[in-house]
């Protein structure tokens, strides 16, 4: 169960769409995320795996490492994590194994999530930890920055050809 | 399928000992793994869970994101990985992201394994890549590593229970 308001959901919510955005200026796909114990944001993040290189460089992981740098443990037992996208298995195993107590995540991936869509990983009792997940917060938002990104990168490749045609 | 030989297979498996001995070595649990690319090793890694006190510090992260930073690419695609240990869901889908060719574990993960003991995320076709699995790799050895440091740790916590008592 979830302890928090709509309106501190949404809030906390639109601090993982700032990340998202930080992402989005440089030309990342867009994808934030944070972490949040009693009330106060300990962990930011958002993708980096281009400029990076690095295929782990998803924006929960950078949340939750800094989560853990900042109280100095690796149990984030009565955290909190938002992520404007449904969580990969790499992600959502992550959360497990940080022991993140409620996930809330703004829209779906039909594509990879794990944590509804295509599996729930939170969930399954096999694994010593199970969290509570919610989805749809800012749920408009986090997927239309998303496809405008994607819509975006389209128009920019077919400019491109265009270009190399005339 | 797997274009390496059992000598090639235990070689390289071995190569993945040798980093879980660096983990047993300042007592984090001994796991170690290694990537390998046209026969050349470009990413290692030992499980720091405790020492880093970070809960994405497992050997399999560690050995992908050097992978990466070496040949400065996210895509691994032609790369073997091996591991002591059966990835978790967080290592497994970091496999996935990245896209790692094959992947070889020595011993199975009861509790946590998810490449083929409570399930098997590397070949789930939803998923944008699917890896070739093989197990059993110097499983014996693997094993053998994990449940020396086990028992070695209870036997500590004995002794220390007895001197309390005493």
């Amino acid at each position: 169960m979830s302890n928090l308001t709509i309106e501190e959901k949404e809030a906390f919510m639109l601090e993982a769409v700032n990340e998202a955005k930080k992402a989005e200026a440089i030309k990342e796909v867009p994808i934030g995320a944070i972490v949040v114990l009693d009330g106060k944001i300990i962990g930011r993040g958002h993708n980096l795996r281009e400029q990076s290189q690095d295929a782990t460089a998803h924006a929960e992981m950078f949340a939750i490492k800094q989560a853990c740098a900042t109280i100095e443990n690796w149990r984030l037992e009565r955290a909190q994590l938002f992520v404007t996208l449904e969580p990969c298995p790499m992600c959502s195993g992550a959360m497990i194994l940080s022991r993140v107590n409620e996930v809330y995540y703004g829209a779906k991936d039909p594509k990879g999530g794990t944590a509804g869509t295509l599996m729930n990983l939170l969930k399954d009792e096999r694994f010593n930890h199970v969290a509570y997940v919610e989805s749809g917060i800012l749920e408009q938002e986090c997927g239309t920055l998303l496809s405008n990104f994607f819509r975006k990168l389209r128009d920019e490749k077919k400019v491109l050809k265009k270009q190399k045609k005339d």
